[in-house]
């Protein structure tokens, strides 16, 4: 007896040869070359099939990358919050290396002038990080690796900031000591002081 | 007895003006849309004019960039290092808002799939201003604000970091009160701590 096909297994096998294929073409030619035709032959199906469930190229790849994202750069938890960030956050740098055949750099430009994309960008891929990077600093609040009273929106911004500001003008990414200097620094901010100090006033003597 | 014109000063009227189309054109309909063809109808002279000079637009617009940058985005000095500061990245923040038709925007994107361009963006708009920034933290090391040992590498990277953070993801740039927070905590890590701590040692209780 022949077994009929499964459409819901296979609709998952075909979207996955998509998204592979799109992560495979982006690493190869680099972002700014792929095309929904090349996606379409390099998953063995039809353009028609990809504009079923996307509608541009950019909102393929942000399901790609954020498949990607959900594998690799998870939080890990060691009880070392530190180390944990910079395991996590060389992660996120492989990520974004090299840049010019990055998926992820590719969706972060395409984004700068799409904000229709910019918003999907934000609400998909890196809300749920920014979430997922919250749960570890509160468990490091409980552990006593952080100030209890510390300002999370700030210290995300203090954490990662670095690797996008020297994203964007070429600075090269961070190596493993300057990720060590980077993330000891930005901790920094929001270990409790040993006494009442303001960093903005001017020295009284 | 008619004037002999001035070749110099005609190629300098003609290059103002190529700038300030440039800058012109992208606030009105963004960088994406911004053609050679239209900045030469904007400014009056022909295309060969602009190639004569440029490679491409984006080299145009970086030299536009360029000379805005350093009217409104310079330095202050009143004593206050935080306050100095927020004034200048306040102008930083006018530079990049809107994204969508700041041409400043525009040239990271496009500079993210153009290495070339990229490498122009570092070495002729950002290494100058970062050399501005660090003359502002050495002042601020002798006026006694900041550690005399303190890393301005880390420091560039932690005080403009979040900017770029919140640009390449859309999470909007900082209001005033925000900037405030944001300068108070990188600034932080760069204050003598009152006795010797490690920000990463776990705590040994």
């Amino acid at each position: 007896m022949p077994t009929t096909p499964n459409p819901l297994r296979r609709n998952e096998a075909s979207r996955r040869a998509i998204l592979d294929a799109a992560l495979r073409l982006c690493a190869e030619n680099g972002y700014g070359r792929l095309t929904i035709e090349a996606i379409a032959a390099g998953a063995g199906v039809s353009k028609k099939t990809i504009y079923r469930w996307w509608p541009s190229k950019g909102a393929v790849v942000l399901d790609a990358v954020d498949d990607l994202a959900s594998t690799v750069a998870d939080h890990p938890y060691t009880g070392d919050l530190a180390a944990d960030l910079r395991t996590q956050m060389a992660a996120v740098i492989a990520l974004l290396t090299p840049a010019s055949t990055s998926a992820v750099v590719g969706l972060i430009a395409e984004a700068l002038h799409d904000d229709a994309l910019g918003d999907d960008l934000r609400e998909r891929l890196v809300r749920p990080r920014i979430d997922a990077f919250n749960r570890r600093m509160h468990q490091a609040q409980r552990d006593g690796q952080l100030a209890a009273d510390a300002d999370l929106d700030v210290a995300v911004d203090l954490v990662y900031g670095p690797l996008y500001h020297r994203l964007v003008f070429h600075l090269g990414m961070p190596n493993a000591e300057q990720l060590h200097t980077l993330v000891a620094h930005a901790l920094r901010a929001f270990v409790p002081a040993p006494q009442d100090n303001d960093a903005n006033a001017p020295p009284t003597s």
